[in-house]
C-alpha cells in the first residue's frame, strides 16, 4: 500500500454526501502510517471529509494495457491502494507544517527547501486532513493477458502496451527573478519510481 | 466533460456500501450522452453499483506541476471530469454489445475489428452499467503558477513540469500464432490527444 501510495500523485477521496456519493481528486502525503489530504478552508468537499465522515480514499497507478485475442479478455495492468478510515482535521500547527511539507515532497522530492515555508496565514487558511493506513488494501495485476486455449489458434497479437507518466520540458513563467531550472524540477521523477 | 472522458483511461467510481463510502478505478466507455462501466457479474462493488444506487464516476487527466515560489502556492493543473447518476444495469445484447466495443475502443482504437468478439456466455458473464452524462461538470486548472506579489523578488523558479502518459514498447506475450505488433498497439496513443 505504501509504495502505490508514494508513486502515485493523485488519489481520488470518495465521501458520502447529501444526496449520494462524492469523489474529488487531490494530491496528498504521507508520513508513517498516516496519509494527509490538503486544501482550502473554503473547500467545501474538503471539509465534509474533515467532517468525522468515513472516507475512501483510492490511488491507481496504471501500468499499462493488456492486449488479448478476445475482446472479453482485454484487461490493464494496475496497482491500486484503496484506504479506509474516518478523517481527522489537523490543528497541530507542527503535524500540519509537516503534513504539508510532505505533500509538497511527495510531488517533487527536494522541492519544499527551495521555496518559501508556508506563513501563518497560509496554514490557517490551509485545511489539512489525516487518514490512518490501518484499514488499507492494495490490487495489483500484472503480466501478460489471460486467454481461453481455444484462442491461441487465432491470429491475433496478445501482450502489454506499457503506460509510463512522463516529465516534459519545464515551461518556467518568466517573471521575476531569473533563475536556472531547480533540481527538483530538472531532475523530477515519478516519485519511488 | 466528453472530451476528459475520452481522453482518460481510468474511472473512480463512487458509490455508498453499507460501512461508507467506496471508490474503486476502472476502464469505461462513452456512446454519446451516455458512459458504460463494465466487470465480471461476480465484481460485489460492480453489482452494487448497479443496484440502483447513486453514483459518482470521477476522470482525472493529470496534465503538469506547477512550481510556485512559495509552498503554498504549488498547484496541479489537471482536467476532471465528475458525473453524478444512477446506473442501469445493461440487459438489451444489442446495447451490451455496442457498450463493450466502446469500452475496448476507447482503451485502444481499432483494436475491437482486430480481435475475436464477445461470445453468448462471455456476454451472460459481463454486467455493464450505463450512466446518463446527463449531471456532469468539469474543472480544469492551465497555465502558470499563481502567485504573490512580495514572493516575485525571490530566487524561486516558477513554472510549469508537463506529465504526459507515454506508452512503452509493446511487449507480446510470445506464445500461440506468431503476429506482428498491431496497427491497435503500435499506433496507440491516449486516446483523444
Amino acid at each position: 500500500v505504501t509504495a502505490i501510495l508514494d508513486e502515485a500523485l493523485v488519489a481520488h477521496v470518495g465521501f458520502v454526501a447529501e444526496h449520494g456519493p462524492v469523489v474529488i481528486p487531490t494530491t496528498y502525503g504521507r508520513v508513517g502510517d498516516t496519509l494527509y489530504l490538503h486544501g482550502a478552508v473554503g473547500n467545501a468537499g474538503l471539509r465534509a471529509a474533515a467532517g468525522g465522515r468515513p472516507l475512501c480514499v483510492t490511488v491507481t497507478l496504471l501500468d499499462g494495457i493488456v492486449f488479448a485475442r478476445s475482446a472479453f479478455h482485454h484487461s490493464m495492468n494496475y496497482r491500486s491502494a484503496v484506504v479506509f478510515g474516518v478523517g481527522r482535521a489537523v490543528t497541530d500547527p507542527a503535524e500540519k507544517a509537516a503534513a504539508l511539507t510532505a505533500i509538497v515532497e511527495h510531488v517533487a522530492a527536494g522541492r519544499s527547501a527551495e521555496t518559501r515555508a508556508p506563513s501563518a496565514a497560509e496554514l490557517t487558511r490551509t485545511l489539512v486532513i489525516a487518514l490512518s493506513l490501518a484499514e488499507a488494501s492494495a490490487k495489483v495485476r500484472t503480466g501478460p493477458p489471460v486467454e481461453d486455449d481455444d484462442d491461441l489458434g487465432l491470429a491475433v497479437w496478445g501482450g502489454v502496451l506499457p503506460l509510463t507518466l512522463v516529465p516534459g520540458e519545464p515551461v518556467g513563467d518568466g517573471i521575476g527573478v531569473a533563475t536556472g531550472v531547480p533540481a527538483s524540477v530538472r531532475g523530477w521523477q515519478r516519485p519511488g519510481a
